[in-house]
């Protein structure tokens, strides 16, 4: 059992939070029973850190005290495990395909992710400037389901103009103008860019677009929770 | 200006937070100038809290220092106004009804007021066991909606007797049964319970709908926000 803060395994651990270190390391961690479940279905489980006291079942186990899972952990209460898990290999552009322009807001990130594996989205697309994957409250939003959607990270233009080159329409939502998406007929190649909380797509991602749309609303709302409004759209292109 | 957090009125808008004060004062508070001026506009707001070094074109208000606003405020970092609201008068049932059984999470419910107002409910019903509509993070989470939806909190047996009493169909939503949302036909009188965050609707409310609906979804995923899920069905309501 590991009892120091200061071993360097603990040390190696509690900076797998940090995307700097996920990145070098490509790993990243996973608090609770069920994310760490999640992660060895899929494969990706490397190694797991257990709370002095608990047992799972689990391989290549870890025991530490309970200030060693304070040091690691990122909430509040600390889980009984965490897992070490590998970053998700990039995915390839298929299927239908959302493209995120700054969402910033990780609990929005994960409602996003968990409801495009309830819809069957074939990729989804996160642009340059949207909150990162690994982001502790991001997994634990995912609810695991993290593990099972096909996420491309890379700059939005370059995602664009490939996504053209294949035969996609490339449709931007826009809150004051567009098509209503209960008068769309998406067709197989359809790719979708969400915006921002604050200020929706930016103006140079839209003027790569020739199709708008929106979702109809009653005009005392200004705006809809992008987890929503995208979840909206993920439930209408899974019913096309 | 009032300086000191010790004095009488800084005491009794403090208390303005908790549910027992809201209660018997009939009074919340609204932090930040965007919800004060909502709260303005619906005409709801009784006097106003500003920050000493800022002014703001409201009647009825006190300047105070910035112990005093931290004091009053819940916010991590305090705002620069704060509005004393009247509590919202309990509305009748009419249009269409969203029932919500033992919704928890202040932001879900935030998310289903604002995309209730959205798609133009009828009435949102807050059962027994649901989040207090008053804790000061649904109301941040609405961004100033509360004060246009018309909301019923009531128990629910005797809300879905009274509805059945009036015509109405009353569906429960179920995860794992029941009709699709996309194949059903909505009349001009439904009403649609949504469970809880961690089990669904109770057994016992369930047992007074007949009808049962649930979102088509892949199997990988158990289940959706419930933000989320009460969002695709006012979507669909909406577009009947």
């Amino acid at each position: 059992m590991i009892e120091s803060v200061n071993n360097e395994k603990v040390k190696y651990w509690a900076k797998l939070s940090e995307k700097k270190y996920q990145d070098s390391e490509n790993l990243f961690l996973v608090e609770g029973e069920h994310l760490v479940i999640e992660a060895e279905k899929a494969g990706m489980l490397k190694e797991v850190i257990v709370l002095n006291g608990y047992d799972y079942d689990f391989k290549n186990k870890t025991f530490v005290s309970e200030n060693v899972m304070k040091k690691i952990s990122t909430l509040k209460n600390i889980p009984k495990v965490i897992g070490v898990a590998s970053k998700i290999k990039d995915g390839k552009l298929s299927g239908s395909v959302i493209l995120l322009d700054g969402v910033q807001d990780p609990g929005n990130l994960g409602t996003i992710i968990r409801s495009a594996v309830a819809f069957n989205l074939g990729t989804l697309v996160l642009g340059e400037n949207t909150v990162s994957l690994y982001n502790p409250k991001v997994i634990r939003a995912t609810e695991g389901l993290i593990f099972h959607l096909n996420i491309v990270t890379n700059p939005l233009k370059e995602t664009i103009n490939e996504l053209k080159r294949f035969g996609y329409t490339v449709y931007s939502t826009d809150v004051t103008g567009g098509i209503s998406l209960k008068n769309i007929s998406f067709k197989d190649k359809t790719a979708i860019i969400m915006g921002s909380e604050g200020s929706g797509v930016r103006k140079e991602i839209k003027n790569l677009c020739a199709e708008f749309i929106n979702i109809e609303m009653n005009n005392m709302c200004e705006s809809l929770n992008v987890g929503v409004a995208t979840s909206i759209i993920l439930y209408e292109l899974n019913n096309r």
